[in-house]
């Protein structure tokens, strides 16, 4: 039976270490980087090799960024008395979709999951502190996904913030619980900002 | 509102271009990247160069591989007297895995479409004629898609072959009709191989 090896296999393999890429997926999309022009699979590597050249996290915020501080943290428009905490990148390009909110960001990159043995010391807490220590800062959002790790999360920065005398607020479950903050429609994430109530 | 520019909107827009890759799957891809090592981020650029750099068509079969011909055409184990013609590389992969087959493939690269402009110049039956007349073939199977165009290309093939005295068969509807050859389970493909018949 005749199956590539060498570089077909070779791409295949490595586009099937994608998330949400199966192996029939990763063949289709080998066979079109194959048909396709030399400078259009040039723009796809390069296009990754420079992000992952030139994106780092934001020394303020922690969110991936080119340029540091990053483009919100950087803008004198936006309030900096108040900050959405969120998970991931991709939650701060969701949320800023929903163009209700105009404060700052601190991103986690990921939630207190003891499951998968991730604890507060894995996560951007500490830069997070640090925030807190040295601004005025009147509110922070915890926009953590509505799911078990995420409300763990919600929970143990409420406890971590609220001795130091800081509001905490937590977006309303507006979102359909057990789901991901990421697939929420915009109409959804802009209500459960409005809803927002202060941890007890 | 904040969005992304730069090396980040770059990567997300490159990725988008992949097929069946929507705006949220490549943003998905692009932070899955960004979060990745950089061996893995350049063990994916590496390999898409790499097939780029040395894959290209055999000479025979048209099919697409690093050495030339390939791996199938130089096989000496195998059938060289009939050839199997199909629309697309991905379709050699879903016939061999069913292990009926020992024969030769011929790859047409697409199929006949008037709506698109794909006449069978576009195709590769010129390299198909030149390997009819140069060797001694008992019989071309015609393993196009059971949809409009790859119908019309089978009966296309067959008006052009049957006059030269050769003879063409079309593998048989055990494939659901309008559906495409790389999604058929392999008894499903394996029974069409079976139970093909002369085209009249």
């Amino acid at each position: 039976m005749f199956q590539y090896v060498g570089p077909v296999a070779n791409l295949i393999a490595a586009l099937s270490k994608l998330p949400g890429v199966g192996p029939k997926t990763a063949q289709r999309l080998a066979f079109y980087l194959l048909h396709a022009s030399e400078a259009e699979a040039k723009a796809l590597t390069d296009a990754i090799l420079e992000a992952k050249a030139k994106v780092h996290q934001c020394s303020v915020c922690c969110n991936l960024t080119d340029i540091d501080p990053c483009q919100v943290c950087s803008d004198p428009l936006r309030d900096k008395s108040i900050i959405c905490v969120v998970e991931e990148p991709k939650d701060v390009l969701a949320l800023e979709k929903t163009r209700e909110y105009k404060g700052q960001y601190h991103v986690l990159h990921g939630a207190i999951s003891p499951m998968e043995g991730i604890g507060p010391d894995d996560l951007k807490v500490k830069e997070l502190l640090k925030r807190l220590s040295g601004q005025e800062i009147r509110e922070v959002v915890i926009a953590t996904n509505p799911n078990v790790e995420g409300e763990a999360t919600a929970l143990y920065l409420a406890r971590l913030l609220k001795p130091m005398g800081i509001k905490v607020t937590r977006i309303a479950h507006g979102l359909p619980v057990g789901g991901e903050l990421e697939y929420a429609d915009e109409m959804t994430l802009a209500r459960a900002f409005e809803g927002r109530r202060e941890l007890e």
